[in-house]
């Protein structure tokens, strides 16, 4: 591992803002990089990482003692344990998105105006993306690898807990890199454990075009109040499923069972269960009883206690909360309307589906909810990059602007304004 | 006029907060109405600005003379200066808005995936809209439409010198909404002069979605610091036409004449002239030629003074600035990787064209350079959004996330991921 500063002496502003520096200035060379180029620093990184699989696992395994001494609970531990089949999906991982159509210089709806000028659209690099996340060794490949792809630099900073981890791999990824010919400052990653690093990072307007924080909601709360840098984020997932008294009661059950409980953790979970009254007396019962089944806790209005006893009383607070856990919301609502009206006082704007066999009832839903994900008749766990095709995704961004969703390769770069003329000038006076 | 509150016993802070409250409702009902809605709105706001033209002219003439009174100058007055003809300008602009596509509802990218869930995007009002804009009354008609075309709601500040011509075209803008049908809130023009309302406006996060901040770059710079809330914007615009060895001569000097000259005072002037060694001997002689003709001040570096001893040396300086005026900065370069080079220092990333006839250069300068509209062989006056064909624009856009270049309807919009499906759940692990 090459450790150029002194941590003794570090001035944390100073050593981030050189990472900065250096970040922007290889920025410039990613984005003319030929995909050819791309891909083969990629699949030299796997190689790398599956040649050093032995000193990846010794740098670990310092982590991971520490964190135990720490005190760090088991699933915390369990993210940051690297292992031999963790390292090989790395390795894949990186394989996949070097196979992967590259967007950069693609163009698109290019149209010939009056005046004779074709203006057309360029997907290019956004430039320089920050990302902060928490102690998952494996995003520290995966980070780098999407953001090589599209053409960036990226600056990573990781759970200081997984310090060790990420140097090891980062030493991968930049003989990776210096082995396609490409400058090893594209991917830089946090050296040192000071926290005080990612107030820095996310300062560094200068040298960085947009920074994507992961991890707990009030982390990435904090950092978007914080931050000088626009953001690719979402805060939290309360995700919706209303069942339309038009819905085939079978589907609606199987929707609602697997939306809940095919992991409970997970962001595209669903947390609050809607049911049309009309339907209710046919739907609730079926799945209440799977969801008991399973253990999940029932949380519910009058009308859901009424047809469902074991449901406790919902709070209004329940309806805000992502549970993250086996435990479900249930309201029972008139129809349609109020639905969409629950969902835009207390969803998070993640991912809702309706079930319904209706189909103008269906269009509405989808044009009126607000949600970077609106599904008609299937599982709210299909919001991520690979079920939609996207390839990898770095995240699911709940914002309005740039990229809403699943963000993978397209959502790291952006477009600009292309003109190819033949000598056109302007001659008529007007515009800015 | 409607003024429901008492100047006198005014909160700027509950004012603004309650404009936010009222326009985030609004955009609910925006958001769902029909494209004939929002046009029979737009063509009732045109009808409204011709029936009531004298009284726009009165409250205007308040407007003016206490401009002059206040000692503003010509070109301030003109801007402010409402005429039965930049009335009737307004109005027609709303028609054209009109008749533009609507953006709203397209579903695009439908992909079947392997699971059987159909993936697309659809797109999206993004809410509320904020714009912070000069004393030129006619953006608030022109803003008006656009953001209500689009679907979206918006809250309107004008310089508070126009304050009275903004209230008369407010009130034909509510009438517009309301006999559509729509609710009046959906256009919120701030009545108030106190300037402390733009800096309740950008920090209004909860409900206001962007904030589009026109004017000068001091103005934009400062907003940028303290919005809470992000913005679609641009600084300045330093504009390069770069002749590359390979260019036509005459093409050359037709448009480096017009990108300098057909309007100095424009954001999408040439600002500075890059010229290839090589050609320099041809091409600069005969630019310069015109350029002194028509009282423009050269400024060059040593290797264009020797060929054009008329002009004054230039600074470091004169290459950052956007002069707005008849001054022109000029380089010799040795080729297109200093030409590059240069841009990427000293450019604002707005609009840089080259001309050559060299088709791997030109690509090369496409792709490399990091600017909201590259041009090839084409005066970088086009960059504009009638020119682009995107019918009418907000403004222009220099940041890189979401919109690029000239802002139009669809730059006022957003994309969501929707998902039709059949029932299909998620069956294999993973994803987050």
């Amino acid at each position: 591992m090459d450790q150029k500063f002194d941590p003794a002496t570090l001035d944390v502003r100073i050593y981030m803002r050189e990472l900065g520096q250096s970040a922007r200035a290889a920025a410039r060379a990613l984005a003319r990089a030929e995909r050819a180029t791309k891909d083969r620093a990629l699949i030299a990184m796997a190689a790398e990482l599956r040649a050093h699989g032995a000193q990846l696992l010794e740098a670990n395994r310092a982590d991971v003692e520490r964190a135990k001494k720490e005190g760090c609970d088991a699933a915390f531990v369990d993210r940051l344990t690297l292992t031999a089949g963790s390292i090989e999906q790395m390795a894949a991982g990186l394989e996949q998105v070097a196979a992967l159509e590259d967007p950069v210089g693609r163009i698109t709806d290019l149209v010939r105006r009056p005046s004779g000028i074709e203006v057309g659209r360029m997907r290019v690099p956004i430039g320089v993306i920050g990302i902060i996340y928490e102690s998952r060794p494996n995003v520290t490949a995966d980070a780098a690898g999407l953001c090589v792809k599209a053409g960036n630099a990226c600056i990573l900073r990781g759970g200081s807990e997984a310090l060790h981890s990420n140097q090891a791999i980062a030493a991968c990824v930049r003989a990776g890199l210096a082995a396609a010919g490409l400058p090893e400052a594209a991917v830089q990653v946090v050296a040192i454990a000071d926290r005080a690093a990612v107030g820095e990072l996310i300062t560094l307007s200068e040298y960085v075009d947009v920074i994507v924080p992961r991890g707990g909601k009030e982390l990435i709360a904090r950092l978007a109040r914080e931050s000088r840098i626009p953001m690719i984020k979402h805060l939290d997932g309360v995700c919706h499923v209303y069942i339309d008294e038009a819905a085939d009661i079978e589907m609606a059950v199987k929707i609602a069972d697997n939306a809940k409980t095919q992991r409970y953790g997970t962001c595209n979970t669903m947390e609050t269960l809607l049911v049309a009254a009309a339907i209710a007396d046919r739907a609730l019962p079926p799945i209440a009883r799977i969801y008991l089944a399973k253990g999940v806790e029932l949380r519910g209005d009058a009308a859901t206690r009424r047809l469902v006893p074991e449901a406790k009383p919902a709070t209004e607070q329940d309806y805000h909360t992502e549970w993250l856990a086996p435990i479900v919301s249930i309201r029972v609502v008139a129809g349609l309307d109020e639905a969409i009206e629950h969902i835009a006082k207390y969803g998070s704007q993640h991912t809702d589906a309706i079930v319904t066999g209706d189909r103008s009832r269906a269009e509405r839903f989808l044009r009126e909810v607000d949600s970077s994900s609106v599904m008609v008749n299937a599982s709210t766990r299909f919001a991520d990059g690979f079920e939609y095709g996207l390839g990898a995704e770095i995240g699911i961004s709940t914002d309005k602007l740039h990229a809403r969703g699943p963000v993978g390769l397209e959502g790291l770069t952006t477009q600009k304004f292309v003109v190819l003329g033949h000598g056109e000038v302007r001659n008529q006076r007007g515009g800015d």
